[in-house]
């Protein structure tokens, strides 16, 4: 039997958001939000946890050029430089650093199997991030 | 049902302390603690984590300007330029970076509930940090 | 006589801004550009150095509460959780680094006086960094 | 009954490594492991973990100094300034990040006991790290 | 000729401190210094800079361990886990970060020779740091 | 007159080296270098400065993709993953940061022009930093 251990990779992303929801009016926009309404942006940095045996021969718990390659295409070209109010993804779903943990998490799913993906962190900013592992508690 | 989530924020204080316990002679604080008697100071980070269900209107899973605001009112109000050593909490009882973890967790638990509060991480400096649930077996 | 010493302190401002040169074709924009034409954001860092003696009183080059205070009232309200796009400072001036270091220099030169101000550094992230002295040949 | 918290302290070492698997061709291990055949380094940053009661007297988990001097005794002075492909702990297996994990647990164990290491986190970079519990799932 | 070049070096010490100027009321002092009177403290970050030929021979501006030694004898060791306001460097002069940075470059003068040493940098925390370079204008 | 900045930029490599004399024995390596002459590495951290007008159309001191691409294409892809004592570079020259920074330069210098290139920074780790300016005294 192998050894379980947590491979973690991190990524960056620069995007722009704001905080607004369509169903509410500006004025209860600006009294639940503040400034967060206006369209800014951040340096995100996004932590992909895999979990799983480590390979006796190749000392991995995966591929770490695969898992980069996995990212990069599933969420870094999408996400960075790209304002996220016009990603299909968030229509309708305020780009809160939450949603954002969500929405990374349900495109690596198909990619790397419910089995080896372990957490989803996302920095808003060094003051701020969030930890998704699927919704289910743990 | 809603997705879970747990949200972290980093908040600092510097504050001074000194290891010291009061019931033991100089002697034999010295011999224990060495040079971590003499009275000196950190730029002490604090993280509070929330856990909870991500809301699906607002996208969040607690509104960070009032986690921001608890938190300052509660802990950082009152330990950011103190000496530690002159606070009630910590009388008779060292302001080890575990102690003052279990104390952040004391201040907070009235205010964001013992559900919503996940966990409290302090760090005394880049080299040294101690989580703190509550105390219960994880 | 007194010592000369330089002080700096640094402040963040989270922005949205694109690359955007108004009198180019879109076509010219996006072959010089690339990716950066598309509305995205960034976690600045600014790093405020003033110069000057330290006085043999207070043992300070300047009142740092006084420094915070007029960074950000000048500066940092006026461009976090901010569209730089949007801000008349960059009206016709692509919102760079360089850019933003030199409209923030000029937003302060004012206020602290170009004696005491020494240099201004802004980091769009981690491995960007501009500095503006006044544009004078070092 | 006294509460329960993690105190984590950071190490560093700088170390020489390359990825090669013996028993594979010099064709085999350039197609599967790439730049990463030729030796080259990194400094590591370790994390190491202990779990235990908050002693009411000390107010400690572990007596800091004391982890400091194990730690510093059974990892740091073997890895630090070393060529981890001349060490025995890695004849035979790869030093990734994820066996370097592994070979500092079982340095350690035997040191702190299985009761009170929690976890160790090696860091190849910023970009990277793993965790490794001694291998039983969580 | 040999080449010129500049190596720093960082050391980090922790010490307690408060602002209070001994000739003023406590009114004033807390008019001016608000929650700066309180004792408090710091990690602070030093960063001694020498400049001088690249060695042809080691290839080295200075012996590295011997300017370890060197800034760790007189400065770490009497700063590190201290209260600066015990200290008779201060006797007289609040232990500002400006004060402070003068006090090491004065301890270490002596040692490093005027020719050697360029810089002296101290970060009173990651938002405030003050170079010192003798004084005289540069 | 356009105003003068300059626009920094972070590049990474991880590189193994040794400290080593040629022309010394074995025991007068050991003697100065002690544990430095076991090969190891390092997370380089290199820091390129270029110095220059902002232009007033593009509002840069220079193309940051095109800098980008010259220091990958002249530094990264031969340093990183590299064993530097094998490169020819550092053949007969101990691979010191000062070295190393010296070597930047001179392969950065007929890329970027003497004119705009005005500082090379390399970062051994967070604690030993080396400038180089063309070795001219500042």
């Amino acid at each position: 039997m192998s050894a379980i251990a947590y491979s973690s990779r991190r990524f960056t992303f620069s995007a722009a958001h704001r905080y607004w929801v369509d169903t509410w009016s500006a004025d209860q926009n600006e009294r639940f939000f503040g400034r967060l309404t206006v369209p800014h942006g951040h340096n995100y940095v996004l932590e992909v946890t895999v979990r799983g045996p480590i390979d006796p021969e190749t000392g991995m718990v995966i591929n770490l050029t695969e898992l980069k390659a996995v990212v990069h295409d599933a969420v870094v070209r999408r996400f960075d430089h790209a304002d996220l109010g016009a990603d299909p993804l968030f229509r309708g779903r305020v780009a809160t650093t939450e949603n954002i943990a969500m929405a990374v998490w349900d495109l690596l799913v198909p990619k790397l199997g419910r089995e080896r993906l372990w957490q989803v962190r996302v920095w808003e900013d060094e003051t701020l991030y969030v930890d998704y592992r699927g919704g289910t508690p743990a």
